[in-house]
């Protein structure tokens, strides 16, 4: 065992100066959030998505559709929260957004997970990089918002692109839907209109339980 | 043909404003990066990355490498570029780096599938984000350089880390990887210094073919 670690290329290999080593070690270490699998389709229903592809999927809507924030925002930031808000998965796991007791149990797990992962960059780089991580998990900042409300909007589009194949596969409810996300994603009212629009369009089409049904 | 089509969910479906339609369509038009498969391996060589996820790699890999620039840049901006860079392969593929010939017919592809894509955005966020896209590709403005150096460092990064296995499949020399990476990669020169330090490592392990041998 050790002499086969030993024979594994690793960045220490190449005798760069500490800083640098200590930013390629980080690098390397979350490449991991590309094995972590999501509950989520992709847009064309083909498979399960990855938290680092929609990682840059969040991103990139962030840029589209900050436009419709109601406050103003440092869009850049929420472009750096977006590529940042699920390294934690990398030790801690994707917690489904509908296991409410799983995601309690989640908020301590992701916060060793961020310990060990930005405590491998230098100093300087590590506090800021927390920082803006911890801003996004408070959902407080203007910025915070709105990157939590495209992280939500984000896999209820592709339920609804999907025709709720998730949603029907976990028996999820008008109710579920509703609860936990409105709270989340009104706070950007065009986006939480969209959404709003599609929990209609999927209720109708029976794509969620019907919490109401006479029959239930 | 037309009743299925009619049948699957689409963004239309939810007679949301123009603008607002126009954006969501663009994003879930290039969710389809998720599919295009890149010639390089995670970095623990478990299966070839795709461009959706290696693109939130190269995001990170400019926020935390960015101070390496000689010239001050706009971070933010290259970060953009990293986004970007590659979605035109939803219509264009991926092209070998180490195929000169079919890099050089890629072009006009990559071209063509800019002019597709970007137009499905509202037309400000579409001229904006093509000449984002348009200034990587032109590799001139510091920003540009950067995110192209950093392109390249990634892929050998992960090519040392697992081995060579890549280089050594497809009979990759020292040579090739030297003239077609280190006009780019020495524009910053301590991550210049990475990759001459990973080929110096490459050839000695013999992951690379050595040019100079007298048995070739």
């Amino acid at each position: 065992m050790a002499d086969a670690a030993a024979a594994s290329p690793n960045v220490s290999d190449l005798n760069l100066d500490a800083r640098l080593e200590a930013q390629l070690r980080f690098l390397v270490t979350v490449d991991a959030l590309k094995h972590v699998e999501r509950r989520t389709l992709t847009a064309d229903g083909r498979r399960l998505e990855n938290s680092a592809e929609h990682s840059w999927h969040i991103a990139l809507y962030v840029r589209v559709l900050a436009e419709h924030s109601p406050e103003p925002i440092d869009v850049d930031r929420v472009i750096l929260m977006a590529l940042l808000h699920d390294i934690v998965e990398i030790d801690a796991g994707d917690t489904f957004l509908y296991d409410v007791a799983g995601r309690a149990a989640q908020v301590e797990r992701e916060r060793a997970a961020a310990d060990r992962l930005f405590a491998l960059l230098p100093l300087d780089q590590s506090t800021l990089l927390r920082t803006i991580w911890d801003e996004f998990c408070a959902a407080e900042s203007p910025e915070a918002r709105l990157a939590n409300v495209i992280d939500r909007l984000q896999p209820i589009l592709h339920n609804f692109l999907t025709g709720g194949e998730r949603w029907l596969a976990h028996g999820i409810s008008v109710e579920q839907v509703r609860t936990i996300n409105l709270p989340v994603t009104d706070g950007v009212p065009p986006l939480g209109d969209v959404v709003r629009r599609i929990i209609a369009h999927a209720a109708a089409a029976g794509w969620l339980v019907d919490d109401d049904a006479p029959e239930r």
